[in-house]
């Protein structure tokens, strides 16, 4: 929940006049999205988003954000698109930020995730690697394998406040998986960030995919990572196969995952619960003075992340390697 | 800024259904509004709000605010109104709680109100006052000068934490409104709390009042001198004489004021501005544990109570008694 900058009427009105989508009619902060901030605005042409980035976006970044998104729409994915103001721009400046004007995707996120949301998550995730594979613009994963280690240094010494031999467990995770991390796996445009409140549905059905704001180049199969632990477990942290085989029956609809993709799932899994405990750590031990946003337990990832360090091979997960 | 009640899309999407405004589209928690949660929900036919009415609003209450809305839609008023379910009741209940749907209002409030959104404001309360007139419900006014006592003795201890003296100088305050409040102004139905958040214009065209939930029955005149409070003073404290003014012509120019309610303005703005620095001392005192709402600052409504303290007549005000 977050708005951050209050935008005065005088400037947004100013703003939107600097698009071909109508007078401003109403707008309202939006309480979503931790990064940005946000606003809900209605206009003679409809609803959008206005998004002010604020300093935690790298701005060199949104070239690549914006970008991608507009070559995902253009490949046919459904996902908020930039719209471009009367110089041809998908970028502008207010109050003193870079903001942007993002088309409004109807839709929901589901709160209780089931089997057929990530049958249609999985076959969403590969459409949009595929559409991503002819995106000319590159972004690195500050967030993949060789992040993790800076990250973990700046609360390594305060690991163990949330858990008695945390650091430890830490120290002990980023050596096996600096080793074992996979090098050869297909890559290209992930999204890194699929959590159940990136993903839309409308009357059960996937409506599209939002907040890219994560996305890099990476292993496709890390992003399926991402998702196994952010939808395949239930609320009391039981790992559920069934929803595993429906991720990946989905995804493999639309994209075969190579061999060696299956069978570095259990690590790649590891390793993507290790990125999620290292940030939700972070932020945990380093709540702003004044934070309009409770960080996020990093308990649940640290159960996940001991889950993956039990499994052997994908068969384990209940899966044919 | 507020959502404090989460909801599930499932039971979102049923209660939505117990209304004829088409399937839910989609729904985002605003950040507006510190008593309630609202949601900004979008269906087939359009935009709504939602709001759902949590405790530091008495249940009891809810059948006034929301047919006082009814009524003075009816009358003509640009209000939101309470949307009416299948069953054609204005309320029911989500998430455990009293919820209603209601239409959504176009506009913007003014950051910066200038002389004509003054003007503009006091016809459309005066159109406020006369269209209460035959609302046959009754609510009195919890935060008039006999509540102004029971509140400050809940904060009495703590006040010169925040202004040295501040206790004695609000103790004599009551002392003198209790004795000299005026018993015989013309009465009615008034909004209670018309800051410029709950006004709205489009296009410098003031185009509806909003958030009823302090509207009550008290004398009209009181209602201006929250307004006169509340809009005809500059960010650096100063008065603007030019702003009464207007905010009087643009009343009068719908009610006409009575002679004796001319001449209790002073008093009035000055138990509206006691009343206003009570809810704020009370606020900065008692900021709750996670609190996502920052308190305003008392501070401001030292300052204009000692202002109006300072005012013997109308004519001090630059008026025409």
């Amino acid at each position: 929940m977050a708005v951050y900058t209050e935008v005065s009427d005088e400037e947004l009105e100013a703003f939107v006049n600097s698009y071909e989508i109508g007078a401003l009619l109403s707008y309202k902060g939006i309480a979503e999205g931790v990064e940005n901030s946000n606003y809900l605005i209605h206009t003679e042409s409809g609803n959008y988003i206005l998004t002010l980035y604020e300093k935690r976006v790298d701005s060199n970044d949104l070239p690549f954000f914006l970008g991608l998104k507009e070559h995902l729409a253009e490949k046919g994915l459904n996902c908020p698109v930039p719209i471009k103001n009367r110089e041809g721009k998908n970028l502008g400046h207010l109050a003193g930020r870079p903001a942007a004007i993002i088309s409004f995707l109807e839709g929901m996120w589901v709160r209780r995730p089931n089997v057929t949301h990530c049958e249609q998550l999985g076959a969403a995730m590969a459409r949009m690697h595929q559409a991503g594979a002819d995106f000319d613009l590159v972004r690195p994963n500050a967030l993949s394998v060789s992040g993790w280690r800076p990250l973990f240094a700046m609360c390594a010494g305060r690991a163990d406040s949330v858990s008695a031999g945390l650091g430890a467990e830490i120290e002990a995770e980023l050596d096996h998986l600096e080793a074992q991390w996979p090098q050869n796996l297909p890559t290209g445009i992930i999204h890194a960030d699929l959590f159940p409140d990136n993903v839309f549905f409308l009357r059960n059905e996937l409506s599209g995919l939002i907040d890219f704001y994560f996305a890099c180049n990476d292993l496709l199969a890390y992003d399926i990572a991402i998702c196994i632990n952010a939808w395949c477990f239930e609320a009391d942290d039981m790992f559920n196969v069934t929803k595993i085989r429906a991720l990946l029956k989905g995804y493999q609809s639309v994209r075969k995952l190579e061999a060696s993709e299956m069978a570095a799932l259990p690590l790649l899994a590891r390793g993507a619960a290790l990125r999620f405990l290292l940030t939700r750590l972070y932020d945990w031990l380093n709540v702003p003075q004044g934070a309009l946003v409770m960080p996020k337990d990093p308990g649940e990832y640290i159960k996940k992340l001991r889950f993956h360090r039990s499994i052997r091979s994908v068969a384990d997960y209940g899966l044919n390697g």
